[in-house]
């Protein structure tokens, strides 16, 4: 059990000063629990950023926000087969003035994202998976920093990922590639691979 | 940081046997991890049950959902003052033959949850705070188990709980007062007064 949180803690201290530390750990829960994660994430921990969940709304993401030093990636698309189920469900107004038409709840978040972001650390997490989505989500939400898993083992193509979810200054997106390089014979020879 | 787990491994090893132990961790991850959190949850820690949380779709919930004898309760309608945020959005047909009208993300997933629900141990998260929609969920899913926090700390009454909760044959809800007695001066006394 604890030895892995243990494996964790020993990474982290071991990753060289100046590089930022994503913790993917999708946290979600109500305020006075987001509050204990987060000050074990960023304090205990030392992680620079960690990936959330949306599902229980601001009340579960404010603890993570409330340092301007320290950022949020809120899961919006994931990389995942079952994204869909959730995700991609169709959103109706229901006598809201502030929209039209229709979204899916993907693109919901990504505005929900936009209206959250008060300190300039939060992001969105959209699976290299989904390129059509990822490139919707770029439009929702220009400025925002998206971190995009899939790349690799999980399929996703990285051309299509950088096409899609770049912002106009060529930049706006983390391309992590985990158990494409960790789980390959010879990592170094699997990221060169990549380009 | 790993000194919580370890903590939380002696608490759980230190309930008698024969009381079940649900593990409120709100996973939520893609099959890989799932398979891998679920593994941690059931057998390295021991507990009969885990709340996940629904945002990734069904193949973060399968691994959790393996074995007919541990169980799930599935984030649905949470207790805290956000779940409004998402879980509240209409939800529209969109094509769908399946059903017609409209309904809220949280009913959507107590309707996935029956659904899902094929080796009997799937059950749903329904905050005390919410009792309308506690009720509403009980119409969705009429069979289904439901854990039903929010009792004390969190302001929800229990006897709307009860009455909005309940299945038919009287049973059918798990309601867990955690602070409002771990918390109190006099917890045996905290928990007499709930009645």
């Amino acid at each position: 059990g604890f030895a892995g949180v243990q494996i964790l803690e020993e990474v982290i201290a071991a990753v060289p000063d100046g590089i930022p530390v994503i913790l993917d750990a999708k946290r979600g829960d109500i305020a006075s629990t987001a509050q204990a994660y987060a000050q074990a994430a960023f304090e205990a921990m030392g992680a620079h950023a960690v990936t959330v969940n949306p599902y229980l709304g601001y009340d579960a993401l404010e603890p993570f926000l409330a340092d301007p030093q320290r950022g949020v990636f809120l899961l919006c698309k994931t990389s995942n087969p079952g994204a869909a189920d959730l995700q991609d469900l169709q959103i109706s107004p229901a006598g809201s003035s502030r929209w039209h038409g229709q979204r899916t709840l993907y693109e919901q978040v990504a505005l929900l994202a936009q209206n959250w972001n008060q300190n300039d650390n939060l992001g969105l997490v959209v699976g290299a998976t989904y390129p059509q989505d990822l490139g919707r989500v770029r439009n929702l939400a220009p400025d925002l920093w998206i971190l995009v898993p899939g790349v690799g083992v999980q399929g996703g193509d990285l051309e299509s990922a950088l096409q899609a979810g770049l912002r106009r200054d060529g930049l706006g997106i983390l391309l992590p590639v985990s158990r494409g390089l960790s789980q390959a014979a010879d990592p170094r020879k699997a990221a060169l691979d990549l380009r």
